[in-house]
């Protein structure tokens, strides 16, 4: 009933994270080279197996990514994606051999609706392909995961010779995706069961899930996977991913600790960082966590009806299967303000599981004061706030000097701005039909470019009116999308700032090739 | 592989949807009696099967909600809630028998931990209530549900005896919650099946699942359940409950028809409004839906990579096993503007599935001219907003007459504000350490009340900046809870209103009694 005591009678599963790949392939989840580092400094710390970096041929961008994490990556494999082509092979080889442990990982569609509509090939020359993918990619690292794309839907027969062939030509890993999320349970595990057991040579290579959950059902199928006898999950913090996402990773590791006397298996994933990791994924990807998730949502330990408390007062474990604190969830304590210190606001930060290099604790404790110095507390989630909008805002073409808005109901709502577009100074003032419209079409008149707005919010990050607005601004542009974030205690500052840093970001050109792509 | 063209070889399954009760019950969620209305409307019209509406015995507000909703749904059965106590059960069904089919659905624990931790009772005590409860219950109405509160920790001998009780007694439906989300699918699929084998009576009544999602597998346990011979799943819109939420009604149901090949059953759901019920739920209760939510989260259709776009473009089934029109998605076509009369209008309102009435089609379309006077395009989304905002705003104590806000960086944020206060005009003018805080810190001193700020956030609800703005505000006063919504133009103005609607609210005095308990 509680967490497992003891996970000696168990066999590991490892946890493989696509967040860096397929996570930030969900339209308008893009992340910068920054907020990818920071994510896979969050992973590699907390435990996670393998981290999918990126898919190296996309872009220059993707690459260069790849060869970022698998540089700052200490425990975990670095992998990186590749079609079935040789080009794509050779660059995923190039990226991934700066990590420590580094993996290609290359996948073929092998369903018969992608055959005859995609890929245009017989079954024998899928087979051929196999076999000569995974040993170029063999002959480079010698960790090779290969996937079957849309496995699911894959005749088992024909399945089994891919995976027969993928292990002769040296795949370490087998991965069986259900690619569009198509999968019911009780299927999934007679699927991997019946593959491992028929397979000859079955035992040299772990079998690896891969699921999504356009039906709901990603992280029950994850698990009849595992019961089935794969040994490796994907999956991704808060569940992004493609469409509806990826089986969350949050909720594979702690159903497993949770329910280990029905499932005996375990992961090294250290659960106490499953909360903080789930906020840094949430603001690099701009997606809100919504509040009924599952382990991470703001709703998931808390209790309302009357006869839930009751219970919860006599026993918690009347309806609480897990603990706040199993996942990181802290009480907030210390109150911070404009007489804290250095060395309190490094304690806060390490309270929060964050540690900055120097140059970025100082400009961390800078912002911390000046925003002191406007409001009387100082609360955890402004701090986050605070520490999360840090990075990202070096090299912006497009600065904001100074903003003036006057607004009134029944009349105009006018926005006086002062930039400076690469150091030069320049004003213009702009009256809209509100009062953030009109920031924006400043902004837009001032620079020249004329981005669209896919997504504009604005959260209020603590409980008070004295508290920093979060505003988040996508933009799309010449077929590139970017985001940007800004912390701020005014909403309007906030949202210039996060629409600037956006505009800056997608000003940025990036290499053009196959951009995305996926196994799963 | 796409929905099941015919249902003459499957099996009904019921749905009985729980979001005006375990939904409504969520932190936060707690909705007006017009909201109420508004969902149970949606969801009549879509073929729901049953509609828990509320906890009669809670409070004088709840008894009034499930009353109003009786009189108003059309064909769908409406239950109310009851413990296993005399007078709630009588209180039930005071409030159902104004239904033209009403349900009394009263609930008893049967897990060990709960009768040792919470109930203090014998496993003879809690059969004796079990009999005397659901008898009386009998007594008042035809239909009656019988819910084992934490079944999934319920020995399954004990769950036999208790099951078999309760049929006696006259229940003519069992549910078997998971009250803590603590199944895995096969222990599910087991606990169905070995009761309902056992229990001699079992055909003489329907059996329910009610799952939660806290480990991230309500759907697959619904399902489970099923096979294990369940016909009822008890489910929510968005998956809205308690903590992590209920089985999402719209997974389940879509589940259900695209796998029909897997599972031989049917629903009576009509598919295509389950897009709309999702708006209209996410407004009501003031939670946002995630982006990569599944079937309704506005990714889940939408395909980023390039291979995967390819492939759509090859044939849409390469990558996708539900078309967005099965659920309800709609390209947005007709834009409307100034010139776009009463007909276009009405046609309009139809097409996003709204029929109003004479005096609220009359108010809407003011709004719109309104509204088509200030900006140039009024989207779907806009008029989405400004007729799910016309409810509501009757009998306001405190309205806004005007504002003027003034910002600037690094300067003041001042507010002027004029309101009338139960018909009074008065004005007031704050400075605030942002825009935002300026209004409410404006309101809060012109009214003299104090409420604590639990929610601010604001979403642009089209894809341009030339597109309303949907503030969502929610306000804590002397224990009570109530949210607030606005659509304007304008940002500022937009979270002006919606902070007083949220006001407005909170100031109506409710009825105290045990707010919010559950059964499952």
């Amino acid at each position: 009933m509680s967490a497992s005591a003891s996970n000696s009678n168990k066999e590991r599963v490892f946890i493989f994270d696509t967040t860096l790949r397929d996570g930030e392939q969900s339209p308008g989840a893009t992340m910068t080279l920054e907020e990818k580092l920071q994510v896979a400094e969050t992973l590699d710390d907390m435990g996670v197996d393998i981290i999918e970096a990126g898919f190296p041929i996309a872009s220059n961008g993707d690459f260069e990514a790849v060869v970022a994490v698998a540089k700052q990556v200490k425990n975990a494999t670095v992998a990186g994606l590749a079609r079935a082509i040789s080009a794509d092979i050779d660059r995923a080889g190039e990226a991934v051999r700066h990590a420590r442990k580094g993996r290609i990982h290359t996948f073929v569609s092998t369903s018969p609706i992608h055959l005859a509509h995609q890929m245009k090939k017989t079954e024998d020359e899928v087979i051929e392909i196999i076999a000569r993918t995974v040993a170029q990619a063999r002959n480079l690292v010698d960790d090779v995961e290969w996937s079957a794309m849309d496995a699911t839907r894959t005749p088992l027969d024909f399945l089994k010779r891919c995976v027969d062939t993928a292990i002769k030509a040296g795949a370490t890993t087998i991965n069986l995706p259900d690619t569009v999320g198509y999968a019911v349970p009780e299927e999934h595990f007679r699927m991997f069961k019946t593959i491992i057991e028929s397979v000859p040579n079955a035992d040299k290579a772990i079998f690896s899930v891969h699921c999504h959950d356009d039906l709901g059902m990603a992280v029950a199928n994850s698990l009849a996977g595992v019961a089935g006898g794969a040994r490796q999950i994907e999956c991704t913090i808060n569940g992004l991913g493609e469409r509806a996402g990826n089986a969350a990773l949050e909720e594979v590791v702690m159903a497993l600790r949770t329910r280990g006397d029905a499932m005996p298996f375990f992961t090294e994933i250290d659960s106490t960082q499953l909360s903080r990791a789930s906020r840094v994924v949430s603001a690099a990807s701009n997606f809100p966590v919504q509040y009924n998730k599952a382990i991470v949502g703001k709703n998931a330990f808390a209790h309302e009806s009357g006869i839930h408390q009751d219970g919860m007062l006599k026993n918690a474990e009347t309806y609480e299967i897990m603990t706040p604190a199993s996942v990181g969830i802290k009480e907030t304590t210390l109150v911070m303000g404009k007489h804290s210190g250095r060395a309190a606001f490094k304690d806060k930060l390490k309270e929060l599981g964050y540690e900055l290099g120097d140059n970025a604790f100082q400009e961390a404790f800078q912002r911390f004061k000046d925003l002191a110095d406007r409001k009387k507390h100082v609360y955890d989630a402004d701090i986050i706030a605070l520490v999360d909008d840090e990075v990202g805002s070096v090299g912006d073409r497009i600065k904001l000097v100074d903003m003036e808005v006057v607004s009134k109901t029944g009349g105009t709502h006018k926005c006086n701005l002062v930039v400076t577009i690469d150091g030069e100074e320049t004003s213009v003032s702009y009256e809209g039909t509100g009062s953030v419209d009109a920031i924006f079409n400043a902004i837009k008149t001032v620079s020249g470019q004329n981005p669209h707005l896919v997504l504009y919010a604005v959260d209020g990050v603590t409980g008070g009116t004295d508290a920093q607005a979060s505003a988040h601004v996508r933009l799309e542009m010449n077929g590139r999308i970017a985001s940007g974030n800004a912390a701020e205690p005014d909403t309007l500052v906030a949202s210039a700032r996060a629409y600037l840093n956006a505009l800056n970001r997608v000003m940025i050109e990036r290499g053009a090739a196959a951009q995305g792509a996926l196994a799963g």
